[in-house]
């Protein structure tokens, strides 16, 4: 004879094991969505992977603030030209860390840009990323990336750092 | 007392979840199995990755049908060149959209080459890459990948703007 | 009525397969942890994914043995030197076969490094990477993790032929 509530404690871990995989899962999409809204020029797709209060800090040339200010960088004519020149916003799977209806991550993204002249692409930036997520219903949103070039200098290795530590750094 | 019909329902969502997962699993591994299979010369192990009537549409260049079409790529001495003077295949992590038997993804591939003079690698070719996906049994397969280089054409931005539609572009 | 000893049946399959996608995530989650700690100089960190008697063979340079080898390498002035000029060390998701409490993966891992010069990033190195994991208590760790230039010798594609296999090689 089966214990009817021995089953529903199995059932009861069983589910939250299967939400934190969804979460996971749902996090690395996330981050797997950015690539290909810039570079289909989505502003508004890019825009809706943050919060509506998130921010992406390009460390140390700009922070854009919001959907407005996230959107306005996938239409600048800084951006247009990239894209309409050849790019590709290529980034990693990240290493992840759940914590409740918080995350944070940390992966690679490259910039890669086309010459025609020489008939192949060089990389302008590969940059460290940190990212913090938040739960925000059934979706999670970006509340703060933040994007250091790894060029030698201390910043890409601090934040990368975060990575190492259990709690991912978060408070 | 626990209701053994409310646990039979419990227990129904979560087959129906973790399928899913499965899934896109499953979808993952399928792409990251790409590189090494074409990376090794493994002709008939790429060709599985495809439907039987798969395709593989290298745009602007040539179109690949059915396993013997992508065998035949991988046998040809083009290839057979490429890897035996060291090239990498490197795909990305894919956004992934499930819809009962079918599915589509997105992500970036690398086609790098050896210098040997140089000491150094230079990426000959960064795709966007679009992928319709089929399942067959226990398995997934490609039914259709399209992949256009990223030098300025609008034909990878409109692939990649699918990514950023709820159905994925899926009719 | 609801079968009992149906219920039960379901939940342990259940289990099983739930068990096995949280073992392939932890396993990915180890192979995207490992940029991220030596890119930042975090010996210890990069140490502890392997197994205490783990190897990582970075064929035909050199091997590292244990954690003291590792944390070595990372230590050492050739990889801090790196590191302080720019570089990344960038792997791309696995291709990932579990078996029990062993399991297998196979990628690809970039060096890149900055040219601050001519403001550009360039490939110093792209190996083709096989991964031997131990299951060590409610852990993954690394046991083997050989890597080999894509410079056009047989031996990467030798090491990539293995992911082609269904037990990848695994005896």
């Amino acid at each position: 004879m089966v214990d009817e509530t021995a089953l529903e404690a199995r059932l009861a871990a069983l589910e939250t094991r299967v939400r934190e995989l969804e979460d996971r899962d749902a996090l690395a999409q996330l981050v797997a969505s950015y690539g290909p809204a810039v570079d289909s020029g989505e502003a508004a797709a890019a825009a809706a992977l943050w919060a509506d209060d998130g921010v992406f800090d390009v460390v140390p040339y700009f922070e854009l603030v919001g959907h407005d200010g996230i959107a306005g960088m996938v239409d600048d004519d800084g951006h247009q030209s990239l894209i309409h020149n050849g790019c590709g916003h290529v980034l990693t799977a990240p290493k992840i860390v759940v914590d409740g209806d918080r995350a944070r991550g940390w992966n690679y993204a490259f910039n890669i840009r086309w010459d025609g002249e020489l008939d192949r692409f060089w990389i302008a930036r590969l940059s460290a990323n940190e990212w913090d997520f938040r739960r925000e219903g059934d979706a999670w949103r970006v509340v703060r990336r933040t994007n250091v070039n790894l060029d030698g200098d201390e910043r890409p290795r601090a934040l990368l750092r975060h990575s190492t530590e259990s709690s991912g750094g978060m408070a």
